[in-house]
């Protein structure tokens, strides 16, 4: 048996907790499977005296978390602490900078400094490991660096924000409006403190971003995401969606094209009899689609103590067992800057406008459209007890951004009244 | 970048060729996420003339794969040639005893002699990889042994022959009787050279056999495994399950319980709106359960030329990296021997009988299952325009075991013709 690794976790909220537990618990099997003793020498978190329903007694407590990086008695850093920037990162660093291992669960940090962190763990050839950072307990960034080593990955996609999949299918199966399902989704503590973190598809683009940098070999590109959240979608579109055989799901896709990567996360409705279609609440799941592979999906929680805190191990047997690989999957200096080449794949759009009452307002809109080279598929103007006519179109197959441009071209006509809602809808 | 990493390869079936495809058309990548050149030495195959569609003219031949294992020009030896003993395990033993690293695809030979194999692999600090085995393209040995390793599994099942799950989808699909559609598959060269080892559910017992050693830390065995093949499904039994909700799906399922390790292979009737009921043809799908991270589903590809290239080059990768383990997680001597704990597990059954056209035949069926504490959920008596009586019987959840000792009961009363037939229903 070699030497014990020893751990420093800093940050004690949920996951935190949850790895407190696995190492109590399981110390034997994780002894057995990774030939070391796992232990934990030093914790850090915000306050000293809350009871977390842990033993934490035989652990030095330090305020600071760069001080607990830097403890001797600390073997490997376990960053729970979240925030791209701050302690996170400054804790961070200071493991990396003398060589020290980093397990860490946050995805706003790996998708903002990923690359300059990469390139420190690197350069003091210290491992810097993230599994829980995407997609909960899913171990699919180890299925991508690894496992699927073998494949150009061609395309990445899925829904990877257990809220935002609550708050959807809450508001379809309950039938209940964006405002107060989001509401209650606050009352239940499923929000971020920030909730434009969730509903604002940051979250979940923080997390395709670094999906993207493993399958394709770039640097992670988080400002090259298209982000589209889900404050728009309305429940009329979810029951307009349903009665077309579709659901709508914060979908995110990263995609390779010989112009370069696409990535956007945004509302998309899929078929309901999908896998993605029929995914309940907290669940995530993500496509690896790769050009010998052919198409593999994983399904998991995304979320909550245990899925989480089972990444962070999963990472830390790892390290224990000395399998340890460059941070993104190949060296961070050999990674290009990923070119982006967005909005670019065609697909159809379901698109909703509220036409002002005038003669001729819907045909203005067609001809607009028409005019941009959107073609129409289906269009239905909706009964209008108020001043203003819902409008529903499903358009044929087109590019986001020439569909972008067509919309300025109908809201510049003045009949439309607000913004209109664009939601595209997922290819077969 | 450090020394190239020289691969021999015996076997040019469809998936040692997808081999050489892979590492012929994706050198650069796998040098940039490796760190090393991966080249091919030499390879070995039944025959030599075959065109195999690929080019194999800069590769040394050897007859004998025994010889290609021990060739100084080859670093890692990738046995592709199947069969639990012969050739592959003779050329894969010449290989781990000089120390050299073996990828292997080999479900039967790792069933059967995997503990052995092991045991020699760790003797000579060789890593023996064994990826492509299990379930195609899906990095599920990868998932459960790194992955999960913060977990105590307590259950792992699915569909791992895309064979049978191919014959039981088309039988419903186009209502087909057994032996029509498995002629069907044994004309598209879909069954192996002994089909038992597919419909007889040997091959997919194999795959579990190895995925339960791995999930609960035991030797593996094969011979615990509870075998019961889709030979005796017939379109009715498929067409009742349909009317029941469920479809027929040959599933495995190894389980912890305090008394040992349940493993079965089994036709069982799953909710036909479940992920497991909707999958279709030759796809897979692994069930991991765990303590830690709940429930995670992988589904891919289960064979084919790319999915299982696609695994043997995803170890393949780990051992250029220098990532290795023991060959089922944790060193072989310390796996203890599997306890068997069989048919323990309570399930409701789908029962179909053939009743003689006796008086009280169906009164004594009734009786003998009751006496045995066997109870009945449903019962019905089919329309008999011959001599016997079809009769289906649902039965609340009751042990495998203790069914299978009222049915010898049953078919004692005399009223019985021929052998039930007894199919799990998977608790929800």
């Amino acid at each position: 048996m070699s030497d014990p690794l020893r751990l420093g976790i800093a940050g004690l909220g949920t996951v935190g907790v949850g790895v407190v537990r696995i190492v109590q618990d399981h110390a034997d099997m994780l002894a057995a499977r990774t030939g070391r003793a796992i232990s934990i020498s030093a914790v850090s978190a915000r306050s000293r005296d809350k009871d977390r329903g842990v033993d934490l007694s035989g652990y030095a407590w330090e305020d600071d978390p760069v001080a607990l990086a830097r403890r001797d008695d600390v073997d490997l850093f376990v960053e729970l602490m979240g925030g791209s920037d701050g302690p996170a990162k400054a804790a961070t660093e200071a493991a990396l900078s003398v060589g020290k291992p980093v397990v860490t669960a946050n995805k706003a940090m790996l998708a903002i400094h990923g690359q300059a962190l990469a390139e420190l763990a690197e350069a003091n050839a210290a491992p810097l490991r993230f599994e829980a950072a995407v997609a909960g307990g899913i171990p699919v960034v180890k299925s991508l660096t690894e496992g699927l080593a073998g494949n150009a990955i061609t395309r990445v996609s899925g829904v990877m924000n257990g809220t935002c999949n609550y708050i959807l299918t809450r508001m379809e199966s309950a039938g209940l409006p964006y405002d107060e399902v989001f509401a209650e989704a606050g009352a239940l503590g499923y929000l971020e403190a920030d909730p434009t973190l969730d509903v604002g598809g940051i979250d979940a683009g923080h997390k395709l971003a670094i999906l993207s940098a493993i399958a394709f070999g770039t640097q992670v590109d988080f400002d090259g995401v298209q982000l589209q959240g889900i404050q728009q979608v309305s429940i009329d579109d979810i029951h307009r969606a349903r009665d077309m055989g579709y659901r709508i799901k914060l979908l995110g896709e990263a995609r390779r094209t010989p112009a370069g990567i696409e990535q956007s996360m945004r509302p998309t409705l899929v078929p309901a009899d999908s896998p993605l279609g029929q995914l309940e609440g907290g669940t995530n799941m993500v496509v690896i689609e790769g050009d010998a592979v052919g198409q593999i999906v994983l399904r998991g929680a995304g979320a909550g103590e245990g899925p989480t805190a089972s990444a962070v191990m999963g990472d830390v047997a790892d390290i224990a067992r000395g399998l340890t690989l460059p941070t993104f999957g190949q060296p961070a200096t050999t990674l290009a800057p990923a070119t982006r080449a967005n909005a670019v794949t065609e697909c159809a759009h379901y698109l909703r406008l509220l036409l002002r009452d005038e003669p001729g307002a819907l045909a203005r809109v067609a001809t607009v459209l028409g005019q941009a080279g959107i073609s129409i598929d289906r269009m239905r103007q909706y009964d209008h007890p108020g001043a203003d006519a819902p409008v529903l179109i499903v358009t044929h197959p087109c590019a986001p951004l020439d569909l972008a441009q067509a919309l300025r071209g109908v809201i510049d006509t003045g009949v439309v009244n607000g913004e209109p809602v664009a939601l595209q809808i997922q290819n077969p």
